[in-house]
């Protein structure tokens, strides 16, 4: 299986990516020595996933760190600080991108080098970490859930959280991944993700490289898939998890988990604990971004509706907490009350 | 408002079509005398929606009954029975197709003309009332809704169940056009309705010509949609509704109808009396169409998936009575128990 690295750091102090953009059918990379371009990346959806975002945006500010007559200290300080700023805001509801930055800015707050130099190896140093660490939480994700997955489970899974949502591995489709690689016989729908079609593209192609059986469905069927088929379990991944459970992710998990329920099929949400936000009481209080229409009128260069329609396109929404069966973190499978239990291992 | 035909006889004894797979960016039509390319157009969907294609497959057997020698009247009448089973199998799902063939069939068999240009007359004679009924049928569908539609309703609607997919009026667009030109000020999200988007092409594009307020979504957007602006009902179509209520419609249906019982959104299914197959016992014998698969991998020239993708691609799904409010039918608002209540006005 070929290993197609959605970000990698480059010894020349340059961030490469995978642009997901020309994904499945064009393997292309693009090389940049710009903070700038980095977030015109995250917010093009180059690079995406929220962990991916993280990574990206810690890299980022690396890289603005790289980006500035390194002279004057307190210049230097002030413009990281700015840039760091501009990176957390390039997409609003994941959580990650703005908890990667901070936890840069805390080590350089911690460290108090007084100097240029040092704070980029400084920063250089907690982003690698962030990506080491990113490959280490995927795998622990999936172990912890395998006594979750039955030999010859039926899985459905919503848009993209594979090694391209991440580092490696990923989550959810990480937890499917090591499922497979154990022999657990594993089957996915994979639910094509409308409006950007991250399912159909992206988990579509990993699955192929991964060898797992699947079938591509559109997100509606996903009640009759259950009912004809019998389906053992959902996963998905998330972008921020509110302190009681609520969980935003691309827009269709709600309606995902809903119809779950009414199965009586298990809905798992496979989170880093880098994803679950304490600060935020519940879904209520998380933004969710609303994207360009054209999303949802056009793809590729395929107009869909008629000149001028109007559409409503939230690219997340909230499941809430009580549709969620458990939390599968790299510190063990979390049941409710998650406000509780979260409490125990953040 | 331009009004187009779905489908329109002509003197010249040919049947005439609205291309609907070239909507809504090309207005073009196609004329026929051959009841064959009737069958390949149902089959392709450029004529669809079940009423639509109940009429299409009547003026079919009329074509049918001129496409043949007419001297040898025993040879005329295997023929007329031979071409109506292949019309009624053109598509499984819709009753409508087989309901208005047979109902032709029934005229012939109770007349005994022993002429074939008698028996071409009389197949013509109730294909024309076939398509003039339902006209009225949607009016009166849309007049007995009115009392369910308030002031400044917010409606999901889903796939495309207007003019195009029957006569004029439509069945659930018919309740909401005629619930506008009420002045009921109604505003319609519109389910994208994949994978064939009648919702984005269709809908979008008769709301457009008759200046209804709408928004596209993508279909998996309805349970967001209702928790964030309130929706005061769903309203689609049906291709089957068997005698316990449970109901064959595009896929989709049935994801709409389990989140709007988990938002207490009232569920109606617009539904002419010949949609309701009372032969049927429940939703569990209703035949449901597949597709072929590039419905999904592939929009316009657009390849979405990798190549080889497999995929599953159900066109319809079944959604069971205990989901659905009511049935809007030309004769009244039916209700629970549907069985009960079907059987008294059918």
């Amino acid at each position: 299986m070929n290993i197609f690295r959605s970000i990698e750091w480059l010894d020349s102090h340059q961030l490469k990516v995978l642009d997901q953009r020309k994904l499945p059918h064009e393997i292309s990379y693009l090389t940049t020595s710009d903070y700038c371009e980095v977030i015109k990346l995250i917010k093009t959806m180059a690079i995406r996933g929220a962990p991916a975002i993280g990574v990206a945006g810690a890299y980022a500010l690396v890289l603005a760190s790289l980006n500035i007559d390194r002279e004057n200290y307190p210049e230097f300080k002030q413009h990281i600080y700015k840039c760091a700023n501009e990176i957390k805001f390039a997409r609003p509801t994941a959580v990650n991108l703005s908890w990667a930055v901070d936890r840069l800015l805390k080590k350089l707050e911690k460290t108090l080098s007084f100097s240029t130099k040092e704070d980029t190896s400084i920063l250089l140093a907690e982003a690698k970490a962030i990506f080491d660490e990113d490959i280490e939480i995927n795998k622990k994700i999936g172990n912890n859930a395998l006594p979750l997955i039955n030999k010859d489970a039926k899985i459905i899974h919503h848009c993209n959280t594979g090694s391209l949502a991440t580092v490696e591995y990923g989550t959810a489709l990480g937890i499917i991944r090591i499922a497979h690689e154990q022999g657990k016989n594993v089957f996915v729908f994979v639910d094509e993700t409308r409006p950007r079609l991250q399912g159909a593209k992206l988990t579509a192609w990993e699955l192929k490289q991964l060898d797992i059986p699947h079938k591509v469905i559109v997100d509606s069927a996903s009640g009759y898939v259950m009912k004809r088929f019998g389906v053992d379990m959902c996963i998905v991944g998330c972008d921020r998890v509110a302190r009681n459970g609520d969980t935003a992710n691309k827009i269709g998990t709600y309606n995902l988990a809903i119809v779950a329920r009414a199965h009586r099929v298990p809905f798992y949400v496979a989170a880093p604990t880098s994803s679950i936000d304490l600060s935020i009481q519940s879904g209520d209080f998380i933004e969710i971004e609303e994207r360009n229409s054209k999303e949802i009128t056009r793809i590729g260069e395929y107009e869909i509706t008629p000149v001028g329609t109007d559409v409503f396109n939230p690219a997340f929404d909230i499941t809430p907490a009580k549709l969620i069966t458990a939390f599968i973190t790299e510190r063990g499978i979390i049941y409710p009350p998650f406000d509780k239990n979260f409490s125990k291992i953040i």
